[in-house]
């Protein structure tokens, strides 16, 4: 009964105090969300604000002449580009006959021409949002300027989005003077400081401008040691310029705001094979497309039998009344009728679960020569991507198919691609092997990159480079001679009979109208690549 | 007749100059290949090489003493990282209950422990060998120094391949004195001029490393501005530093070696949709995966041919006993029984040739207020890559599922990942719309970056962020909730039949052995992404 008295006061504190409690949390919980615009800008950034050709030398040596040293001019990019046959140094008679032929195309020409302006527009509107996305403050130029006291860091500094990093290397190396400051400002995020110094005044610690100053420089040094990003503004991939300045003097420099990268590792819990050899099937998967040629096919995967008898096959199948593929570590997959190469390609690649892949076409034949050791051997030892082999036809002829790729920047008219036979080095290491930009379709490759390129599904028949020019500048390509697949052959003798298969075949493979698909791919160069033109050497 | 004695040296002059002139071209175009190195470096690089946490403060001003400001200081990475739950501010009763759980995952306690040293092992190897693919000197720390009379680009070069560039931004304003003097050294390129200045000594033009001296500092700085810069050594991706010094000082600058950024555009030919509107066909593919639901996915496609009459629809099928899906603009894939959800999904993907997809479960069902314009709106006018929506229960309960993702750097025991429900900032122009990491399964995407991201195969059950954390730094994800659609009921009522089919589904979807499934997300989150642990609030 004594207890009663005290009980009512305590009920009624707790009454009051937790509705407001649990209130006030709300509210704190509840604070208003920041608002980021990620709209496009208009009219957008001009190329020019991107390339070099933005800086102007300084008019202060104009007056001081010079003389052309024309075969390195020579080599510097064009205002534009152009596709042209190069003329020969040597204009020998029968060289059309001895020597490869050159074809230009140039891609508008394949759209009717009341369309042009417009696809143009069109394709240029694509564009310039496309730069918005992939370009930050990190692309565009900076010049250090000399004599000035400032010391900061020009490269390498990296913050995670709405995190915090301290900014090494900032010092004041100034002349001896009554006060110094440094002030620093920024756009996506604030200063702050770590720790403080004595002497040292701070103005504007957490903004995104912030003064730092002080009667004893070495002071006002140790306080810099200590000085903080956080960025504030999120985006997954973008970078912050920071201007550093003091009295008279100016620097600018770049903090890369960016996501972790995640790393996609293949590392297998797999026993890896007897000592000094490599379990192929642990780290190879063989992806093919198949259409209507199921003898081929089956010939295929029984010369593949006899040498890697457990081996993954993955098989993207677009024949019309498909054949069903029996046997262990088959995997085939069936697509609406005819649906395409670069589709199938693309299909049997995103079905990969090993480190690497292997690409063949569904007609050739493994031999005793095509060790897949020698090419995984070649991935797991370098910084290739991909390393293609050779396809030797039944006539003892063989091709790597190496070639080289290379653009050429145009302006709004859209660039020059080339595409040259060749390669760039050999290989330290490996004396059969060499670097270039393309391969023959016989190559072993890392899983992860070939996914990231793919294989674009709008090209449905005859495709090849695309593929590699795609990658260009994400793979880095090699071929070796010296592992070799057989290509079953295509003669034909004129009394064999030709089944109802091979004809729908052919007249997808080879159609009498090839020229819609060269069309295809024209178009595609022009629209979604941006070329202008081509030279193939 | 008279002609003959004429005729005879004529020939013997190309009997021999003919083949001599052969020859000749035969050996000066098989003049030897140069070789590169591409072998991975051993030991490799030490992370701290690449982190900012090398760069060492100055000894200098060690003796001034500071005073830590505790709540900057704890915003910095740390050296390591921890999985923890946080603890609450207020501990308040039945917290539990009240707020929703935390929940830690250690990755390597999903291995046997007499494993666990190999794996890490294997592991780091393969870690090390990414970092040495996808680093180069353009990750390292420069610092500018203060005082120095060199002028010179810190930003923003990039020649491609075997090209030459002029470097931009070089000068000297040294004080006065008899001999000015500049050199240059690289590694991966040479060094020559695009024209020559009176008074100027060049010494190793056309190597890597030149020099260039005058008694005129005007003179030597026009030379400056005809300095180029060649790439020599090919490598389809990487940088090369730039050693400048003079008297007394140097300086180091980067250029970035890298094959053209060929873009990837979907610029239409279709004729736009009439002023205002999207065309929607043009623009969208639906892409889904099905697994013996074909009552729930015929009604899917049902609800969206009532909306959408004309859209593609990509299914990805691996069922046991396919059924064949009838209708327009449906293209249907059949998968090996079982082959799994994400090799599901990103079949599909590798399918569509549109600009947009937009990925939905097969027991979704459209509405009216599923309106695909808003979420094609939305990517047409920002830079975002992939905006989901909101899906509706039959409660009425609708999800966004909208996530944040973070990595924390750990060493060699593996990163920490953190994901916490929320968003980072409302969307100006768009506010029912924020900027988040991660979303539902129902979402409009630009078909390029998914693709680029992927989905990874080896995820055969379960799983959703993993496609989001694999997305981090690559995809620019939102999140809007007025966009629904709504989701098939999953309450079953005591006695309504049960399929077989749906059995089955059920057997895989939600396994007795769920365990085998998380074990398998744990060990490709420490194998794969190199996590060491999982925090999840």
């Amino acid at each position: 009964m004594s207890m009663r008295p005290v009980r009512n006061p305590l009920c009624c504190l707790l009454l009051v105090t937790l509705p407001l409690g649990i209130f006030f949390l709300c509210l704190w919980s509840l604070k208003p969300d920041r608002v980021v615009d990620v709209r496009y800008r208009f009219p957008g950034i001009s190329e020019g604000h991107l390339r070099q050709a933005v800086w102007e030398p300084s008019e202060k040596y104009a007056h001081i002449s010079y003389k052309v040293k024309e075969i390195v001019a020579g080599l510097l990019p064009k205002n534009g580009c152009r596709c042209e046959k190069e003329e020969p140094v040597i204009n020998l008679p029968f060289a059309k006959h001895l020597f490869h032929q050159v074809s230009v195309q140039q891609f508008e020409q394949v759209f009717r021409e009341t369309e042009r302006e417009e696809l143009k527009k069109r394709r240029e509107q694509e564009y310039q949002q496309f730069l918005q996305r992939s370009h930050s403050s990190a692309d565009v130029m900076i010049i250090a300027k000399a004599n000035t006291p400032l010391e900061y860091p020009t490269q390498g500094l990296h913050v995670q989005p709405l995190k915090t990093i301290v900014i090494p290397g900032l010092s004041l190396q100034a002349p001896s003077r009554k006060l110094y400051r440094v002030n620093l400002t920024a756009t996506l995020g604030t200063f702050d400081v770590a720790a403080e110094v004595d002497e040292v005044t701070i103005r504007g610690d957490g903004q995104v401008h912030m003064s730092l100053s002080s009667s004893r420089l070495d002071n006002l040094n140790r306080q810099l040691q200590f000085v903080t990003y956080s960025n504030t503004i999120f985006n997954p991939n973008t970078a912050d310029t920071v201007q550093l300045e003091t009295d008279g003097h100016q620097a600018f420099f770049v903090i890369k705001i960016r996501h972790a990268t995640i790393p996609k590792l293949y590392s297998s819990e797999d026993q890896p094979g007897s000592k000094g050899s490599y379990n192929i099937s642990g780290l190879v998967t063989i992806a093919t497309k198949t259409f209507l040629r199921y003898d081929k096919l089956r010939e295929l995967i029984s010369s593949i039998r006899k040498y890697y008898p457990n081996v993954t096959i993955v098989i993207a199948d677009d024949s019309d009344k498909p054949q069903k593929i029996e046997g262990d570590f088959i995997e085939q997959y069936f697509m609406p009728f005819g649906k395409g190469w670069f589709a199938g390609r693309n299909l049997a690649i995103s079905q990969v679960t090993t480190k690497y892949l292997l690409w063949v076409d569904d007609d050739f034949i493994f031999t005793a020569n095509t060790k897949l050791e020698k090419l995984v051997n070649i991935l797991e030892k370098t910084t290739l991507d991909l390393v293609g082999g050779a396809v030797r036809e039944k006539t003892g002829f063989s091709t790597t198919f190496r070639h080289q790729i290379s653009v050429e920047q145009g302006g709004e008219e859209g660039d020059c691609l080339h595409t040259r036979m060749g390669h760039y080095h050999v290989l330290q290491g490996f004396p059969n092997c060499v670097v270039t930009d393309g391969v023959v379709n016989f190559f072993l490759a890392r899983t992860d990159k070939v996914q990231r390129v793919g294989f674009d599904p709008r090209l449905t028949r005859v495709a090849h480079s695309e593929f590699f020019i795609d990658g260009l500048g994400i793979l880095h390509v090699g071929s070796c001679d010296d592992v070799t697949v057989d290509h079953a052959t295509k003669i034909k003798l004129p009394w064999s009979s030709v089944d109802e298969n091979e004809k729908t075949y052919k007249e997808f493979r080879y159609p009498k109208s090839s020229e819609a698909n060269v069309q295809l791919k024209q178009r595609l160069f022009y629209l979604k690549n941006r070329f202008k033109c081509m030279v193939r050497d």
